[in-house]
């Protein structure tokens, strides 16, 4: 009798999970990503701002599998250890339901049982010139283009000779005040507070600013309120301008403007305002709740489809009333759970419904403060600091790429200083370079004096 | 009195010595490079194999012009240790000797003495379609793009059915018997013996086609005939395919045409067979040698411009009736030699004829096994091996980088396994994509079985 199979779309933290719980279910697993690697969202932003090399966060997709088969059973694969999971670099087009195959840009594949975990993408709210001008930061090669475009502002300010240019080059406006929003601009104080200054002699640092633009009332809006007052004083103190109740409504080539009709010159705005689920086209119509997700039963399989199931910020569920928040843990549960449901129906039982376990949450501010919720229990500053790191390097996928980012932090937090400054591309730059300028006759020496 | 000024365009092996030197000469010394950060080119084929994180070669210039400035006079500068010597990234457009400017995308700075160390480019002999379809590897984007394609041929071949399709995405030829050429073919070899077997277990491995194409009647030319000959010898057993006095008549879409109307499908010409000086636009006529180098004086200065050096690549040399080999050793004396008589001509000295000390030749062939050449001293397999990875390991610019580069090679030749697979763009394999096949219903799973 022929295995079953089970095709999973999407590596992320709910794809990956799902993958390594169901490799020694029997089922022939197939999982199927865009790339061949698995990014660590949440240390996008530190890529961004030079601080860990992008190959740190990004981890080979069959090095990961490999690791799966060998934890089933290492000692009959250990001669030619042939993943249990297989994987195949593809871009899905299409799901069709009834005829049960994915349709990719390179071929067409059948499956028993489908978990889709696609994840979700920036979601720019239809403000105009957002998405033209706007940086995202979702993917791992975004997150390198914003760093090109970083350091490249740095590096374009300190040839410049008119001053409301680089006071212009030297603006950054981050959308959004949620975590990551927050971690971002924190992640940006600490650059500023390290070498930059011996880097950029001539420029006085003291010109940068930093904007973070909130539409809702305070920052952190999933987290108990004080914490949310705690990082508004703390960004405060850091120097950071931060707009509460202020939406954008506009994104140029040069500036930002707000709700209150301010118009800020910036060559650099960072959306992290918003997500949207990021789900394949299905031959049949399926019912989407908010931000695109798909709605699904509560043991994680799509309404209509019950061979099917959605995981991750693909998925919308409820827990006391309120959606999930789309953080990793969620999707990791989703992940475990969804596996038992399929091995579950394979034996022909039922699946049983998802409860989310909510061990809290962390978020990082930078500079040795963060702030967490654990149960009841809510805390700031360094301890919470110290947690965020911990947790996220225990998380942090391959016993190579936790060492080299414990060697990175310990490195940055000791010397101050910023590995990864390269500018790889400056396609981004050419944001800036659309608006020409007179060649001055640069007297570059004069400057440093 | 105001001071002299020095510019020195390009941050490679010989700008940078040029730069160090020159940083206590009491004279305003600018550098300016089209990147920010200064490339070890000698590693980037292993950027290019997956083994090394691209930015472990590449280190941010304005963090070396900082340890310049420290060695320089760590007291007094030790509260803002602004960099003696300053930095500009800036594409030089044009040279302009009697006005004694430099042109660049962004503004127009003024010399007093001019340093050249622009480098060298690939060279395409103007072969047929080498330009269009043929990877370079002179640059970190290059290398960057070459291990995603390289990836990506193993990433399309495991879904291609059909099998001369896929054969053509397992053939790898590699253009010139040079250094470059030989450590490519072998880092590859390293890399089909490592986990590329357990990546892919449903290819036979045994199908990768390795082959090494060289003009010349033996490999290294530079080098020793006798280590030529064991060179050849070892990549043979390493069963790399070599072809001795054989041109390449022209490379095409998915094939290389060679001198022996031998037409070979391959996904992947990597071209190393070739250079010549990247030389910046002049004002006036210079006197060009070869490969478009500028012709100096045995001091380094140009002939017609006594107040402009050329250096690296960028400049025609001779020792004993030949042209230099354009090798590191010969940059960064070169650097010092310029250095050297730019502050004799500060002082109104003349400046002395530059005398090349060789140091002898090394290269890698992979698999334990190299080949070098030290006075008359020639050496092959394990020692010049390991003495190849200690010379570049001393070499590579900063302490961190070093570290990183050292634990890399350790898990690469303790775990035969490779740490950078990522797949970051797939602009490279559009090549492959334009010869569209049929969607297969690909059965992947009856693959491995």
């Amino acid at each position: 009798m022929k295995n079953s199979r089970v095709v999973i779309v999407g590596a992320g933290f709910g794809g990956l999970q799902a993958a390594q719980c169901l490799a020694d279910s029997g089922a022939d697993v197939l999982l199927i990503d865009r790339n061949n690697y698995h990014t660590f969202i949440p240390l996008l932003y530190q890529v961004a701002t030079g601080q860990l090399e992008p190959e740190y966060i990004a981890y080979p997709i069959r090095t990961i599998l490999r690791r799966f088969s060998c934890l089933w059973n290492a000692k009959e694969t250990r001669r030619h250890r042939i993943p249990k999971v297989q994987f195949l670099m593809a871009e899905v087009q299409q799901v069709d339901f009834s005829a049960q195959i994915i349709e990719t840009d390179d071929c067409v594949i059948s499956y028993d049982f489908l978990v889709l975990a696609t994840g979700s993408q920036t979601r720019f709210l239809g403000v105009p010139g957002a998405s033209e001008y706007a940086f995202s930061m979702r993917t791992l090669e975004e997150a390198i283009a914003l760093r090109n475009h970083i350091f490249s502002c740095f590096e374009k300010a300190i040839q410049e000779s008119d001053p409301s240019r680089r006071q212009q080059l030297l603006t950054f406006a981050i959308v959004g005040g949620g975590p990551t929003g927050v971690e971002m601009v924190g992640a940006f104080v600490e650059m500023l507070r390290g070498h930059l200054r011996q880097d950029y002699p001539t420029i006085d640092l003291g010109q940068v600013r930093l904007i973070l633009v909130q539409s809702g009332d305070r920052l952190l809006a999933d987290f108990p309120q004080k914490l949310g007052i705690y990082t508004y004083k703390r960004l405060r103190q850091l120097g950071v301008e931060v707009y509460l109740q202020t939406r954008v409504n506009q994104v140029t080539l040069g500036s930002v403007h707000l709700q209150n009709n301010q118009i800020i010159p910036t060559a650099t705005v960072i959306w992290t305002a918003g997500l949207e689920a990021n789900s394949p086209a299905t031959s049949e119509e399926v019912a989407l709740a908010n931000k695109g997700k798909l709605i699904v039963h509560p043991t994680l399989q799509l309404l209509e489809q019950l061979h099917v199931y959605a995981i991750g910020d693909l998925a919308y569920l409820e827990k006391n009333g309120k959606p999930l928040a789309g953080i990793a843990p969620e999707a990791l549960q989703q992940g475990v759970t969804v596996a038992q449901n399929i091995k579950r129906q394979l034996r022909g039982k039922l699946p049983k419904p998802f409860s989310y376990f909510n061990n809290g949450r962390l978020a990082i501010i930078g500079c040795y403060s963060g702030v967490g919720k654990i149960g009841a229990f809510a805390f700031t500053g360094f301890f919470a600091w110290l947690m965020w790191l911990g947790v996220h390097l225990v998380y942090v996928p391959g016993y190579r790429s936790r060492l080299l980012v414990l060697l990175t932090w310990l490195h940055t937090y000791l010397l101050r200083d910023r590995a990864v400054r390269l500018i790889l591309s400056t396609k981004n730059v050419g944001i800036q370079n659309s608006q020409v300028l007179p060649k001055p006759k640069l007297d570059v020496f004069q400057k440093s004096r």
